[in-house]
């Protein structure tokens, strides 16, 4: 498949390792100011600044939860003011771009919206940072040529994100694929992070998938964290409450800067 | 998972067996006026009267041909007019809803377009039949999900397409899931179609596979359909010749017949 | 992929046509020589004269029903004499051959075994059909190349299963792969026969699945039937009960009938 | 499913960290003499103790390199004498369980005879380290299913070996799991190693992908090497060079020292 924009040249060195680590976190939806919030201030609190949380959901039931939607955007711009912390948020639709645009500084581009070509092209024609999911089957050529359509529009600054993929196993939520990060980082120039929460979907494996995504030469991760997980709108599954988190964050910053001391 | 509204009730009868058969042809996309004239020309005097031909087309590379757009919808609006044929053509985006309805008889969500929860809600507010593709690796549950999308918003009539799915397998381009078919027949109140063209990738393949669908009680087929294949601007090697559809449409027909009689 | 014996010659015609529908019904396992016996009466009063039976089953887990054994082959042995049938049976280890061999007219190996090398040398060495199921996930360049293992030992009589295989799909089983048919209808020199009881793992879908594989081409078909499908050892969901069988049967029968008039 | 013998009981704790990391490393197969000799000098320098070759080798085709068998074996003894290193090889047949335990002390299952149920049993009667590889498309708990068969036979010494499952993932060999890592250890008795030279299937993916192994909790690692990797009679794509392997040791050794300080 042709690749012209997303590949190293034939004389650029190989991986890159940078030495910040993208930490992403924040509850799976935005719900409502309180949990919003109690979460932005202790993320902020551990020096992280980088807040998750959908406004619009994607969500294979229409019975389900579907988030605020401008209410959550409303939500989001408060803690942002009050934080001063950096807001990502996940795109649907092309018509709620500049209201989603106006919050959030990395715009999301979740899983079921991979092959959404009209979407990537009007993401690409943004002055902001992009990130991508990986489809829920796509190959890692696939999902390469999706940012190649970003990247076509004029927009580079994409951050891909592994959640795992779709098996015939069924403990797990997703098979999380770390093989793709050093396929990643060794032919492309884009960043990529890891999302243990959807690639596990199961809170007790987030720890050691985390420190894996790392070791395996991620560039960050993006976690799911709601005050009361049991509680949560969605996914309450699969994310970690705060004392789980603090946890999972000193682990995966002490290996990060003993993986990039020399 | 909540399903209210594509499920069959209670008291329902069992499969209904319909006794029309909706055979749907034409190439993957359409290229230009003389290849989509010559094909309905070809297709009408069969007896065939939906014609499929995307104007947009959902491509994974950037690169590859994306489709004529405006200019495709023009070329179908004419051989419609000419043919007096009902058209069938995908739609990728919310803000093309306006053009391909005037041309559209029955609007197509591609699978890539399954999990695009705006796009099914804006298909549910038309008073136009929805072809819906099955999603790259969706499970039959999620289907039936973005059918309920499409009907809570008060369009109930939606015909769901199996077009394969991804497997493991490479010699076929996907692995046709007919198991689908009985199960859809018997638990919903939809219509279900196959496309043997994607659902296997190969030429050779697409009459038997078409047999069996037929045979599993699928309502109908969507075959691609070119001139001169190994031209095609697109998927040239899963179209069949004219010599090769009037084949398997002799079949198709005359089975569908047999079946159908008691 | 190397596959010297099991593919058609240059010259050779495409598609072969046989008028014999190879038709193998009987229960999962051997449960007791009364269940047997009734069964066997059953499908000999319709014509049937393949009864599989498993003495020896594989079973994913040590604390599930493992086959009779012996005591299995014994009551093989009776019903066979009795009936004047040919027995299918599973063989899952070399130091069994000749026990089941003594019995059995088809040697079957399991979905399973079907990478197991040394097993398919050896019944490779036999003057006895084998019946070769193909592997849970196994491609069908794979699934010839075990054939291939089979016939360069000397023995060229070989009808593969296709079962299912292995996806994301949950509702179903398995996801029966009825591509497959036409592929080594047209490719091999091979018979294929087509499991829909495994293939679906729900009763309900058997007789859509069983027609589906007879128009795609298949040889024949192998249905699990129990007198009393709830009370079955192994496999109960997938079992049809004598009413079930008999109108597949008939229906599989006709379509038979039908497709090879000309 | 049961599994009574292999899952922890309620009352113990919970993952054990092991201080000792297992390294097996060696050639695919066991070619001849020098490539062993030299390969065995090499790792027992660095302090390398298990050294795997195949003498019977699963081939896909069987037209392609079987393993030199009990010339094999009798290679894998000489290096044994004279390198005083333990042999972890595979075993494919009942039949040869006598001979291959002569020299082998970790006997091998490999992916293809997971399901193999009565070579788990024979194995099971043993009093020797058994390596349990993960199907080619077994779920985690039908892999646990296969421990639990060696297990009640008496045989308790058990390693996992986690070595890529199948996907439609086609840039990568297989897809590694490493999600299976922490589960294992959370919730079984078991050790688990990872093989990323089959979980990957190219050479420059090994070093990140052993690595993530590691910081999710791997007990050690499984790696082909080969003196000359593009002459190996299998799996050279895969294999990494003296050089390569050094390299990946070096890392690995001093990760898994780092997270097991405290």
């Amino acid at each position: 498949m042709k690749l012209k924009r997303v590949l190293k040249n034939r004389d650029e060195a190989g991986t890159v390792i940078d030495n910040d680590l993208m930490i992403i976190a924040g509850p799976c939806s935005v719900e409502n100011y309180d949990v919003m919030d109690s979460t932005v201030a202790f993320l902020k609190s551990l020096g992280i600044s980088y807040i998750r949380g959908g406004a619009f959901k994607p969500r294979t039931s229409p019975y389900s939860f579907q988030g605020l939607g401008d209410k959550g955007l409303e939500i989001l711009r408060e803690v942002k003011l009050k934080y001063d912390v950096k807001i990502v948020s996940e795109i649907m639709d092309v018509r709620d771009i500049e209201g989603i645009c106006e919050v959030a500084d990395i715009v999301q581009i979740g899983s079921r919206n991979m092959y959404n070509y009209p979407l990537l092209k009007e993401v690409g024609r943004l002055n902001k940072k992009v990130l991508l999911k990986r489809g829920l089957s796509a190959t890692i050529e696939e999902w390469l040529s999706a940012a190649e359509y970003i990247s076509l529009e004029g927009n580079d600054d994409i951050i891909l994100c592994e959640r795992g993929i779709r098996t015939f196993e069924t403990y797990t939520r997703n098979t999380l694929d770390l093989n793709c990060v050093p396929v990643i980082k060794q032919k492309t120039k884009l960043k990529v992070i890891v999302d243990p929460s959807h690639g596990t979907g199961r809170r007790e494996l987030i720890k050691p998938m985390s420190l894996a995504a790392i070791a395996a030469g991620a560039d960050g991760l993006m976690i799911e964290i709601h005050p009361e997980p049991e509680k949560a709108l969605s996914d309450g599954n699969q994310s970690v409450d705060f004392e789980g988190f603090k946890s999972i964050y000193r682990e995966v910053l002490r290996l990060h800067r003993y993986l990039n001391m020399e």
